[in-house]
Formats: C-alpha cells, structure tokens, sequence
C-alpha cells in the first residue's frame, strides 16, 4: 500500500482529458479536476467536462474562469472562422487560428498554484504532439521547461521537497491508440466533446480540425464515434 | 528613431510596480498595464493600479479577474494573520504566510497570452530578491526558467522570431534604491499602496513587512513616506 497521491487533471471536456483522468486513476492518484471558462465559443465542453468527471469519480472539480477571450487573437474565443475540412497530414504544417495564446501555459500556472496548496506534486494534461503537433504548447521540450521553471517557482519545491512533475501520457500517441487505450479504461466517449464549433444545442461539426481527428481515431479503431454530430 | 515596442507591464498598486512602469517608459516602451483581482485582502491596491497608471499615461490599463484565493493558502486571501512587527532581518528567513502559491506564474503566465496578442516581446515585473528574498518566484534563477518556458510555449517565437524577455529592473536593488530611482523618475508614491493589510479606507497598517520595509526605504533616503497610515 501506498500513501495516497493527490493530483491535479486539466479537464476540457474533450476526448484526450478523459482518457488522461482514466489514466491517472488507474496509476493511483487522487484525481482534483480543474476546468476552465476562458471565453471558449465551444462552452459547451464545460457541461462535458463535469458529465466526464461524475463518471470517473474525481475528488473535486473546479471551474476557474479567466477571461483569455478579453485578449483576442484566437478562433476559438473570437469571432474569427474555424477552419472546416482539412486533410489531415496539413493540419501539422503551421500553427491554427484555433491557436489561443499561452493557453496551456496559463492553465498549468493555475493547476501548479492549486497542487501546492493541495500539497501535490503531480499535474496531468492531455497534450498530444504526434497526432496533432500544431500547437507550440504541445510539445515535449515546452513541457520540460515548465516543468524546470514549477522547480523554482514554489514554496513546496522550494522548503518543502516537492519535485512537481507534468505528466503527459498522450503526448507521443495517436489518436486511434488514445481511443483503445480509453475503452480498456472504461471511459465514455459518449460524454466528451471535441468540436471547435459546436451548435448551440452541443452537436459536433465534423469538420474541423479537432472533429477530424475524432472521427479518423475511431475509424482506425473500426468503430464509430458516439458523440452526436450535425451531419449523423 | 526606433520602431514602437510594445510592452506588458505588471502594476500591483505598489511602489515597485510604479517604478517598474516608469523605467520601461523611460526605456522606450509602449507600456500595457496588467493588474488582477485574484482575491486579495487587499483590494484597495486595484485602486492604486488605477492610480499610478492614469499618472504616467499608459496606453492600456487591463484589470483580469482569476479566482486564487478559491484555492486557499495565504494569508493574502484567506482569513490568516498577516504577519506584525517583524524585523527587517527575519523576513527572508523563510517564505512567509503571506506567500500566495504560484502567484507571479500565473502573473507572468496571463502577461504572455496578452503580449503574444499585442505582438509583444517585452514583460516587466517589479520582482525584487534583495530587499526582499522570501518569496522563490521573486528570484533571478526562476525568472530565467519562466523566460525559457516562454520561449517554447508560443506562437510567435515558434514560428514569429520572436524573443521573449521577463525584465525585472529592480531585481537586485535596495528599497532604498528603488525609491531613489523612482523619484529621479517622477513617480508619485502617494498615489501608491504597499500594505498587506490596509483598513477598508485604504491607510496602511505600518506593521507588516510590506510596510516595514517601505517606510524604512524612505526613511534610508531621509524623507517621509507619502502613504496614509493608521499611525500617522
């Protein structure tokens, strides 16, 4: 027996955080899931990441907001158009409008003050640079030096002895082996939701970025996606 | 003549902040001021913020709003004594209570995302090591390590060219110093608050290591300390 481990998940919503959540529960951690309202247009993964946290039983769930949106400069928060129907080799050739600035930087700087006052010192975030590697914030090298940087930042790591670790599991899978990897753990595809652009009543696109990948993940795996999309 | 430049500057309300924000217009900076409401006790800073930029003429005056003090551990924002009467010379002797966790990372973290957007290269931050080292975010070692983080974390020095830079001027002078520097500088530090601790009018409490060591800056440079206080 082990002494308990608390941790802090970054949960979307999406199809990668739940089977991140999964993981970290099946390695023995106390999962605290931590979400945010940061001016996403696709607000309606928030009600998805509460429905993902029910089922896997986490310890607490918080929503933090924070007003990224304020800042601009993204299609996910502006009213900028979301690319629709990309290949997929593409996708990886330059960094998307779907882009949002210092995004992940900013949501592990607030799961890093969270886990020192929980007294943890192990973070979990579902990034994922193979399968799809546009995004700066997704790389293995970016989480290395944040990882660095935590060491210093906190009174935990600092008097205490904490060496705070960021966990990325996905981050060198693909999107189908994400998938197997989730069913064998149980989780409910069913409640997550990737799409960009989602409709009002929370029906996926399938045709952005994110919707494509989904979509080809569970085509690789022979299976069919049980979220609900506009075109099904 | 050189081209404008941009830059995020991080104003508190108190003084090292004012006269972080005056060296970077007399550097040449185009300076965005950044302040929060995160839960602090002292929220009568963000009036000083207001204050101390209409004085030197910012650009743009941003105040986010991000819930730190939901999470809890400090004295800032949470209902724990703030720390009286210390002497000068105990204070760097460990981190105190007043310590919010991971404060200047998520500061810093929230700076980045509106650089990034503004196409900025520049952050300041009044951080100070010497005059006083309690706090591990405050010390050149960790604000290298964010720097590098940066440098990994965004679009436009991925694929921009840009370089990111944390400036923190003030990072290895007195409080003696910095009140000299800021007076050749014009700053106005009645229009500044520094205390942990201020009554609901906003008079400083004269008792806390914030207030300690401000008064005996000014009293090193043989002058009066312009702020309120509950003693005066």
């Amino acid at each position: 027996m082990t002494a308990p481990r608390p941790a802090v998940i970054l949960v979307s919503g999406g199809l990668d955080s739940a089977t991140t959540l999964a993981l970290a529960r099946r390695d023995g951690f106390q999962p605290y899931a931590l979400s945010f309202r940061y001016g996403q247009r696709h607000a309606v993964e928030l009600a998805a990441a509460r429905a993902v946290c029910d089922s896997q039983g986490v310890v607490e769930h918080r929503v933090l907001d924070i007003d990224l949106g304020g800042f601009g400069g993204s299609a996910l928060t502006a009213d900028l158009p979301v690319p629709k129907g990309r290949a997929v080799e593409a996708m990886a050739a330059a960094i998307p409008l779907t882009y949002v600035p210092a995004r992940n930087t900013v949501f592990l700087a607030c799961s890093l003050a969270w886990a020192e006052v929980l007294g943890a010192a192990d973070l979990f975030l579902g990034a994922n640079a193979l399968d799809y590697s546009g995004y700066p914030d997704c790389r293995p090298e970016y989480i290395r030096a944040f990882e660095a940087m935590a060491n210093l930042a906190t009174r935990s790591a600092v008097e205490g002895g904490v060496r705070f670790r960021i966990h990325t599991p996905l981050i060198q899978l693909t999107k189908a082996a994400i998938i197997r990897l989730g069913l064998e753990l149980g989780v409910d595809y069913g409640l997550t939701r990737s799409c960009y652009d989602p409709t009002r009543e929370g029906l996926a696109c399938g045709q952005c970025d994110s919707c494509l990948l989904r979509l080809r993940g569970f085509a690789a795996n022979g299976l069919t996606d049980p979220a609900r999309y506009v075109t099904a």
